[in-house]
């Protein structure tokens, strides 16, 4: 994707843009993979720098889902299709996103958040910019938007996805899912150029905001979603009783007499203790589903990457299955999400047919995009505009400096991820080696009376070859947690240009709207009834804020806690080793 | 003078050989060095790649020494004159061979024990084939042996060398100075190209060891070294009462109205405790003169180099007094060296006159080169001629691999060096960046409650930092040490090929002297004299590897002892660092 020149005696190998290389260790973690370029020369290449090519050239795309979400994806991933699209360069699937703990994501689905940025390098002013601007088609790219498996297709999620006519479970029999795989693939192979008309689903793009801001009266819909006000203003209404959902024993199913095969993970939601299977494709769904319906209210982080199947397959399914973890803990975490019957569905039917009665229900739903808005209570007083507008640049400033900041993190740690668990574990070993190697020599002297000295040594030599390895197995301790945690914000905070976009938009809406009172076009009661109504997005909007920063601070607490715990540990491992090995020096 | 390829991201300078850089920084540490070059890109260079250049278009090498000197110097030299006459390639001095802890022997003097390596890449039996041709002229090339000060020049020693003629102190009353140094001067001048008659001195070369090994009777001179057989062998009588010499206090003295400068050190011997001063120069005449007297039997390591002045000129000053304190020391603690009147002489004279006639005196010393055994006294049996061979084998084997393992560790020592000074330390700063800019992002949330947490971040940041700032600095205080040790180390080392050599060529001459009995050139007696004194030569040498066994397992027992305690002192540092960090952390 990008020239990298590797850095001498680092095990690095240099790649060019547009070269093709072979994944030979996709786990070397710290954001590296070890690659094998046409010369046949080995070595390191950051897992940001290449781009996974799928794994032969049918469209990879075709899945069952309604063309209704189909037409809100592309209105999201707008921006991002060039991107996906450049991902069919090839049909060799020689290049993977690789195993690490978190590029994974920065190189296929969060690579456009890097390439692609939200934000975007433009200065503040940019934002109010695209928001002034009458088209409220403007789609604002989603980058975490779902962009479909065209990276790191494997023979089982080729088969899922590609064969949606297949007897696959829980989905043969749908035919809307049928119509909508066609129409959607083609629309994805041809890169997003067939477009959809947008404006007949409800909820998305203009009609949908319209939709909600001017809709008279506001139909009280059954689903509600109250918003309170506690000590740190809006709230969420947590419930009494919390869970979480154990992902837990992957295991490998075969349909079609063994020809296809998936991987299964069972879920335990702690609160009923009953677990229920679902593959990757069922995460993807309720992903999907989510999105579709809270996105424009809610930060939904994407799902950890699926990977290249091989010889690595073990361990990618381990970690695809902690990263599935620490999604669906996100998830059941939030108030409105583990709530909502979507999610509940997804983990509490008893057996197939109410699996797929409650798929088809979601499915359908028309509270989504911003009519979610609709069914938001806030139990507060109404907001005059600009106090909306300081919440929303509030918001904005705020998550886009977090996410330089997360960045600078995630940086850092790659570049002292790569040095732990290469040049330095390396430097200790030949320290080591040498101080080894020099006792071997003296042991040759002929000369009485220096065996505890060169036994000494040869102890110090191992301690450090020791402490190689200490330093070299050390990241996967401390650093990869905080870099796993860094990872999950940088998903967060890639969600928040479109919601703010989300918000800009009706805000600007009714700005606009003076115009048209005086145009008789509406009543100053609808104008009224509009910033009632953006109103309540802007208390959904504190309402999320307040429940991510809570979350933060406890992440973060919790996560520099942990690494400071184990560098503590790791220091007094390497001195207490030290000294054991100094204490072998015979005094003189 | 080589090639380098800069590590990017590591503030590395790409360097070609025969390009010209100016030094901004000699004093980086770990064998490197900062330079600029002619484009203006400033960067680390490692200073075994770069050589000085001289300061101006003078020869500057002239000195007051006898031709006799000369001519053992050449021969000695004969194999690094090549390395030597390369040193003046260009009249700008632009380079200079930095102020680290020990690449500056490497850079200069030693580099030819690099380049020009005395072993040798050569098999095993490549000695013994030297050993048996009969050109007895032969000269083995002394990697340590004195090369003038080609390398390294300001104005201090420019002056000292290249007007010998001018007032200085000393040596103006000396005639033979005068007449050896334009003589000398020349011979350097044109790259040894102009050859002395070799065979006009005693003790050096093949009249050398034909006068020692056949002199009948060989005269007994008043001067006598005693071996004796101890526990461990043959050993060097060790006087009752030893002494240690302090080299401080350097004081720039002037001549010429102020026009010269130079700078002055004071030696202390520490069992009389009163006080002579020594220039450089005057150390560099004593190493001379105990290379020219001992050099057959003893290792002499060299004088630390000679630096460029200017504005690092305190740190020079202070470096090459530790080292010249080191080599004083380590002269001090030779029971043959420190008890020789060449050495008392050089610490004890009480007026400049009694110092003049003392160096007169050495300067006319004919018990000089392989003459040296005439003067040692084994109280030991005669040795046979195999076992003369297998000792001298197995120092040379001995001396070999340690040489290898001393040089694998100074390698290492200086990558490590490299890495812990330079790219670990700036990445424990970015992290500790990172964490404070995350902390400054979190306080500007508006969240309450968040106050601790974000003042711990800081602190663990700020602790980042400091501990970057303990990383850099460590090197200073351990690994500089055992690599001072090493280097040392390195110095004795180099001087062995010689001293093999020697021996070798007096064991072959022996083998080679039946032929002479046969054709009654030599008598059975002569012979058996010969074999004699060569049993002499090997018991010098036994005598001197005891001596250096000892010595080498209390000074690596002393400095990897110490490395040791400050590596554990170190990262019992951090860790306690850390443990502060974390102890700020709110518990949630």
């Amino acid at each position: 994707m990008y020239d990298f020149a590797a850095e001498p005696g680092n095990n690095e190998l240099t790649v060019n843009e547009g070269e093709i290389i072979t994944i030979t260790n996709p786990d070397v973690g710290g954001g590296w993979l070890e690659g094998r370029n046409s010369k046949g020369e080995r070595g390191l290449v950051p897992t940001d720098y290449v781009e996974i090519l799928p794994n032969d050239g049918k469209d990879p795309f075709s899945c069952g889902n309604s063309v209704a979400d189909q037409a809100f994806l592309d209105s999201l991933s707008a921006s991002t299709a060039q991107a996906n699209s450049s991902a069919a360069i090839s049909n060799n699937q020689q290049v993977s996103s690789g195993n690490d703990p978190w590029s994974a994501w920065s190189a296929s689905k969060s690579g456009n958040w890097d390439s692609t940025d939200g934000w975007g390098a433009k200065p503040e002013g940019t934002t109010a910019q695209r928001n002034t601007s009458n088209n409220w088609d403007t789609a604002f790219g989603h980058p975490q938007a779902y962009q479909g498996p065209a990276t790191g297709d494997d023979d089982e999620w080729d088969e899922d996805w590609s064969d949606p006519r297949a007897a696959a479970p829980y989905f043969k029999d749908s035919e809307s899912a049928e119509a909508g795989a066609a129409q959607r693939g083609n629309s994805r192979a041809g890169s997003s150029s067939m477009k959809l008309p947008l404006n007949k689903f409800p909820g998305f793009a203009k009609p949908g905001m319209e939709q909600y801001l001017l809709a008279k009266p506001l139909a009280k819909p059954k689903e509600k979603i109250p918003i309170i006000v506690g000590d740190y203003g809006p709230m969420w209404v947590y419930p009494t009783s919390t869970f979480d959902c154990v992902v837990a024993d992957p295991r490998k199913g075969s349909k079609m007499y063994g020809l296809k095969s998936y991987i299964e993970y069972q879920l335990t939601p702690t609160n009923t203790n009953r677990s229920v299977n679902h593959r990757y494709k069922h995460f993807d769904w309720l992903y999907e589903r989510l999105l579709v319906k809270f996105g424009s209210a809610i930060p939904i982080p994407s799902l950890p990457d699926k990977q290249v199947t091989g010889r690595f397959e073990e361990e990618f399914i381990k970690m695809r299955m902690e990263r599935l973890q620490a999604w669906m803990t996100r998830m059941c975490r939030h108030p409105v999400i583990s709530e909502s019957e979507l999610f509940q569905q997804f983990l509490n039917f008893r057996d197939e047919k109410e699996w797929k009665s409650g798929k088809r229900k979601a499915e359908k739903d028309e509270l989504v995009g911003v009519m979610i808005f609709s069914t938001m209570e806030p139990e507060a007083p109404d907001l005059d505009l600009l106090e909306i507008e300081q919440k929303c640049d509030a918001v904005s400033k705020f998550t886009r400096a977090m996410d330089d900041g997360v960045k600078e993190l995630l940086t850092v740690g790659q570049e002292h991820w790569k040095r732990c668990t290469g040049p330095l574990p390396k430097e200790y070993q030949k320290i080591g080696k040498a101080l080894q190697s020099l006792a071997t020599v003296f042991s040759s002297s002929g000369y009485q009376g220096e065996t505890d000295l060169n036994a000494a040594i040869t102890e110090a030599g191992k301690t450090y070859e020791e402490i190689a390895g200490l330093v070299a197995e050390q990241p996967k301790k401390d650093l990869h947690f905080l870099m796993e945690c860094n990872h999950e914000y940088k998903g967060f905070l890639g969600c928040f240009p479109d919601i703010i976009g989300a918000h800009k938009g009706a805000i600007e809406k009714v700005k606009e709207s003076d115009k048209l009172v005086a145009t008789s076009k509406i009543t100053p009661q609808d104008k009224q009834n509009m910033v009632k109504r953006v109103g309540t997005m802007s208390y959904a909007l504190q309402a999320e804020m307040n429940h991510f920063h809570s979350n933060r601070i406890y992440d973060y607490n919790s996560v520099i806690r942990l690494y400071l715990e184990q560098q503590v540990q790791f220091y007094e491992t390497i001195a207490e080793k030290l000294r054991q090995a100094l204490g072998r020096f015979p005094v003189m």
